[in-house]
């Protein structure tokens, strides 16, 4: 039997449950569990805030493990055979058609009507889809990424499901040398798009948040300033980055924040003929107003919506983190975005510290025993 | 003395002056005005609505002419040199000053400070800085334009001020052979780019209007369908347009309205992973309501805003009049964009006309003799 | 009995052979052909120029037809059903995995090494996976364009394998309004790219050729000039060239001869900082002398292999086609390019008249009768 | 007085001369000048190998010096007063019009016709218009950079003129997070590369030179692996690239050794759809051989020749250097690329030490005295 964590529906507890061993597919195998996570989208989840999600659902959709069984040979996409045994982790976006037209034509697969995603949009009666479980079952096809020398398990989920997100966030962002890029949003999408601004050769980072321990993890970094949101003079961050950036504002400006109020605010925060990112609203939180005058048509300014992110993104994520993990992020590396591990009788905590923002990293290690046997 | 309509300030009557004949400064020269126009800037300079103009002003931004005297050799872009008696239109932009950051770091000159507009940032106590005049002084270092076999000063003005900017649109919104393209808008702007849309090898063109006869102008150019906008069904034209782009929306909409609600409209009629450009906003017209997560983030979106022109755009746009003027926009050529042309004395009353849409486009021509003399 | 024209090794006669009418896997189908064709590729392939080539193969790569029988539903890139008895035709290269790292890292699939290609990487003991013959059997998973209407089997033809490359090509050019463009070559292949590059918006198209009749074929397409290559006034066409580009050279040059000669002369007359793509050389015709300095580095120019194509390039060179296949190519529409159509015992003609330039487009109609019957 | 090392003519002993104080006209400037440099293109001025250069002259075309009197105020990028004492670098290329087909409409400033560059193009006679002088002239409008906090003099010449070559090579490159890097040369130009490679998060960057202390320094810069040319065996490096790349070649190659040879080279160890950049031909070397079908066409291939480079080039270089200068280039920060500090008196060795790759960087200090006095 396999152990798994349950989301039964939007806002009941979260349920263990036992699971049968899945049969597997040919080209299919089996993950044991080292960690999974849990980010925003899981608490997106549980508040009920996604459209069409299959409950109950073994939430976890980015997750780092060890193959134990596979029904015929696993290739990586170098064609190296993945033998049992070996540490990976996954891409947990599947099932892309490569038929359609937008994965075709426009080729935008991240928009492909087929797209299925673990831990999010398979229930928990179609097996073990997600990643608060005990093992994982990897339906053929998945992308499997065996993790290189220098990436530990845990290095692996401290870069965690931002990490993908983030290198699309930076793709699209188009940063190059020797520009100013400000981030909004010290959590762990925005903290890592900090950390890979700074290694793409940005001229200065910036980083805004409200909480003051994010920002210290900010500046841990190597950021040029980390700017706290002063909640009694909402002017004052806006005016500060603009002290910083010779009136002008930011070259690129990239939002990782999930809160409206940000986007006017970025944009008055980044220069004319200048670009602004938008990463962190995954899920619906309500409208914002904007000038397309001043906002926008005067001020030359390029837009740019990030959704979600394909095979690359998360392969050379990897790679960042091979070369480096260990050094970014300050004295512990990436792995200090890592706040606090749980086991899977702990998801309910881990989700309310991910809501209020106790945490910067919530981490469930289903091996962790059960505290009550 | 050389006459001159002037817009004394904001919602005062437009007063025909008398000016000296000016002297010219060093590589200055002087045109003999055959046509300037009346555009939308210029109803909104009427209107106050701009902020910092110098006024008294003698509007007129894009304009045609005869050299009639140079104060030494005036040359084109070419290196050619510009004899006097050479038929010519000039880039009404002036002044960027290839000295400042905007210029040289960010390559973003429609953003120097220094920039200065004829008809515009000039004051009536300058000089004759303005179309709508007998004369216009052309200040050293005006980039002139000599017009190119089959481009009569006709032709020239029918592309008036919407060419350099329709084709700086057109150059942002990066159409490939077989984009589908919506424009949003049928004035003078909205009708060049959807022509502009058709000659760059879009696949196909729509343009959604609220005038009918705006719309059978727009059918003429060529395009696929111009689809009406009914107040009396709101969504009607959205629904259109969907139902024509296989549910998806269109691959790029260029948006040239001016009107703050065209722009959510314009976002949803665009697909997943398009690009939608704002070229419409020369003013500020109000506030909109948009949804991060619906209309940027998820919808993996690009939005481009589009300010002001350089040389190229008026030069390639010139080019384009060469090739295809007398062939596009139908049975007229592109010289049936132009509805009527008014004297100086008559400039009250092509602002109304423009203002109230009665017009595609208003020509001023300062050599019709005065009706009461 | 399928009867099919077999080529049995590079040098050896073409034979006209019968195949067992194949059954269908599931997601099979197969088709009855209207038209194949024979293209300078098939020509390398009769010469023994390509590596790896499993003979006895059956030529013909892009083939349009009807489907007469399908193993399971068949279905577009837009998702419609394609039922019995639809004209359609098909992108010839099959297999890109999806898997590998040029398909998802670099995002290069024509670079996929299973990519395989029809009538060209196929054994005849494979099957009928050529078009040089009465049925086509469609492979699980190739990808089926419906011809849309307007879109008749011989215009679908008349485009041809050449109309994907060009379609790539031109993708790869990145011509924008007003650029004035060269192409290098007037067979199919740059015959497709003057008339794209027409309907792309350039600004002026100059075609070079050696050929009268290719020369003036590009006349009726509505080009600005044809050049012709003098071989005893080997300078004229470079000279002619630059006279007409302002002694500048072309904004972009597109080499589609396979002539290696070509080359440093494209380069010649593109202007510094211009493009210079390559489509031509799908063969190997031996090196060409280059100096770094003059060429490449002084000239800031850049140079842009263009390999293979995929399904974009064919579905929207169909529905370019759609669009203007009536009208392009002069007075009979694109289908003027088809200079002659061969039965299956007529393909060694064929390629002797395709080798020799003594037509443009060489058509294979398989349901013509053999003439000795 | 002010003493000058002068070029008379090639092939010619350097001659030190003294020239008059520079009267300074309205916008001009004097500098006192700290260093300037002996660069590659020093040799190829002194071996007659560029064309049209007005003998005499003043070389030196990177230089940093106070301001020690203007004519009237000096500004720099941002609109700020340079005053008299400040510490500065300033930009050699000058006189670009702004008026011309390349600087207008191709916006292609490298090739604007009436660019002059200072110790190049501008005759002794025409005054001290190069760097290997106690004081430099500095024209109306000539671009100058105060050096930013942590920019001394030394690192700024530590940068010289291989740094604003680098930004744009490195420009041109479009390095994306990951992308594995190629630097073939390990001399100012290439080692700067590979710095600014590593700096814009290249997942690897590889070096590969022929000279074993060149290839030292590159190890000091943090590369992945600096290869060796071993004459004896002359397939090994590429083989040993081929190696480190998974058999594929570097995303992105960026040639800096002024070899032809290394041009086929460089694409052999290229991947395929990769790019390949050429910064090293600033003069003529003689021809290559390459096969368009196998290195260019087939492999999909983009190359990108560099020239020149503009203000914002050296303006964010020196940024660079404010923010990496001190730790990059290993132990020694960045001023360790400086190999030895010559006198004016000392050029003929100077320039010797640089043609045979004796030195990295030979800078000269104008300030040193006579030995012999």
């Amino acid at each position: 039997m396999v152990r798994a964590a349950v989301m039964p529906a939007p806002g009941e507890p979260i349920q263990v449950r036992d699971f049968e061993t899945p049969e597997l597919e040919p080209g299919g195998a089996l993950l044991e569990t080292y960690y999974s996570e849990v980010c925003g989208t899981d608490v997106h989840l549980h508040e009920g805030r996604l459209a069409g999600v299959p409950y109950p659902i073994v939430p976890g959709h980015l997750s780092v493990g060890r193959i134990v069984e596979s029904n015929g040979q696993l290739t990586d996409v170098e064609g190296r055979t993945i033998a049992v045994g070996t540490d990976v982790t996954f891409l947990d976006v599947h099932e892309t058609c490569n038929r359609c037209w937008h994965c075709l034509v426009a080729k935008a697969t991240t928009r492909c009507p087929s797209r299925r995603v673990y831990g999010v949009t398979y229930s928990a009666e179609d097996g073990l889809l997600g990643g608060w479980a005990e093992q994982i079952y990897l339906k053929p096809g998945v992308q499997i990424v065996p993790l290189p020398e220098g990436v530990t398990p845990r290095l692996a989920i401290a870069g965690g499901c931002a990490l993908p997100t983030a290198m699309h966030a930076i793709e699209r962002a188009e940063i190059r040398l020797g520009d100013s890029v400000l981030v909004q949003g010290a959590g762990p999408v925005g903290l890592t798009v900090a950390a890979l601004a700074l290694l793409s050769g940005a001229g200065r980072v910036w980083v805004i948040d409200r909480h003051q321990s994010r920002l210290e993890t900010a500046e841990t970094l190597g950021i040029d300033e980390a700017i706290a949101i002063d909640d009694h003079q909402p002017a004052n961050h806006v005016e500060r980055l603009l002290e910083l950036s010779a009136g002008r504002g930011a070259d690129i400006t990239i939002e990782a924040t999930g809160s409206p109020a940000a986007i006017p605010e970025g944009i008055a925060m980044t220069r004319d003929g200048g670009r602004y990112a938008i990463v962190g609203h995954y899920t619906d939180a309500g409208e914002i107003s904007l000038n397309p005058h001043l906002d926008i048509n005067r001020k030359h300014l390029e837009i740019r919506g990030v959704w979600g992110s394909e095979l690359r993104h998360l392969y050379r994520g990897i790679g960042v983190l091979a070369r480096h993990g260990a050094t970014l992020g300050g004295v512990g590396g990436w792995e200090q975005l890592i706040s606090r591990t749980y086991s899977l009788y702990q998801t309910e905590q881990a989700l309310d510290d991910v809501r209020h923002g106790r945490v910067v990293k919530a981490v469930i290690d289903p091996k962790i025993r059960d505290p009550s046997t």
